[in-house]
């Protein structure tokens, strides 16, 4: 029996820089895991090769996937669908391979409904991380902005309760470096091992 | 206001070469975390010092602790008790530092029940992780060889479940290695730095 492999879950707010950072994994740990593709309904650009940049459908094709059940998650930006199909992320788990699927925060809790004992982390923007001492200068700013600052910070934590790791992107090849020490961890983790463990035994 | 410590339960079956890790992850990065020392009644050594190798105590004075609730665990072997003194694993993890234990398995069962966001660590045996290439051979072993072998092995799986990692230890250096993937990837978890965040924006 193969060791199914782990789904990682990239996210964060929008201009975090998660597209910057799952490059930059795919580009120094490519070997290590399997990126997702995803498929959208719109058009393709010169240059993008169908089954590498996207998966590209119609729009009913697309719907006829949703409708069988078969995205793991979707959504439709400016008329368009986008959205994970599951079929290949199974067949890369299956194989024993570790997904990298870097998606939206709307799709990331879709994705956490269906894969429970997937990995989720929330790339945090470095000025969450020093607002503290922005807070604490408060004179130097004026108060709206300081209070949309603050509005903006409080949503994104609200998010961050619904993810496993918070990784902050202060500079992509540490936050990279964060992400492989999790993926690294959490293949340790006993409810991960354990079956292999007992397999070994060549026990039910 | 300080942010609190992780406390770090290193443990594992007998003879698999918890100490030897814990002085390899000591003298590597000691720096990081504070190593909790054992209270015990037995007599020093020539050269040990209390409050350096043990917090030396009479056995009147151990129950004492016992009795008030002092000791996060502790167990008899060979007429003498040995323990974990709750009050400086509170102080260090009160003053932000991480700490490590290493402890029997029935003493990390006992911080299990009390500290429930420690993070506990199983150290296996090598040749639990051989032993699927051993039973494969199984023609070479005789048969009352590789029953005990299993016997033990299930015995060690069993303990394993009440724990969070499983860390194999086949080459000290390399286990040293995971441990500090885990410690590290566990001050990311959402769980444990939520509070930061949420003091950042200076609210209850």
């Amino acid at each position: 029996m193969t060791k199914k492999g782990m789904l990682i879950v990239l996210s964060g707010p929008s201009g975090v820089g998660k597209g910057t950072v799952r490059q930059a994994m795919v580009a120094k740990y490519g070997q290590q895991f399997r990126y997702s593709i995803s498929m959208t309904t719109r058009q393709p650009r010169p240059g993008e090769v169908d089954g590498a940049d996207y998966y590209f459908r119609t729009k009913t094709e697309f719907e006829d996937e949703i409708a069988q059940g078969g995205m793991l998650e979707y959504a439709q930006y400016v008329g368009n669908y986008y959205g994970t199909p599951l079929r290949y992320v199974n067949q890369m788990l299956n194989e024993g391979q570790d997904v990298l699927l870097e998606i939206e925060v709307r799709g990331a809790m879709q994705v956490r409904s269906k894969v429970s004992d997937g990995v989720f982390i929330f790339l945090t923007p470095p000025d969450l991380h020093i607002l503290q001492k922005r807070i604490e200068k408060r004179g130097t700013d004026d108060s709206a902005t300081i209070a949309k600052r603050m509005q903006k910070a409080r949503e994104e934590i609200n998010l961050m309760t619904n993810y496993d790791y918070a990784v902050v992107n202060d500079q992509v090849d540490k936050a990279v470096d964060r992400i492989e020490h999790i993926i690294a961890s959490e293949h340790l983790r006993v409810a991960r091992v354990l079956d292999t463990y007992q397999n070994m035994l060549g026990e039910d």
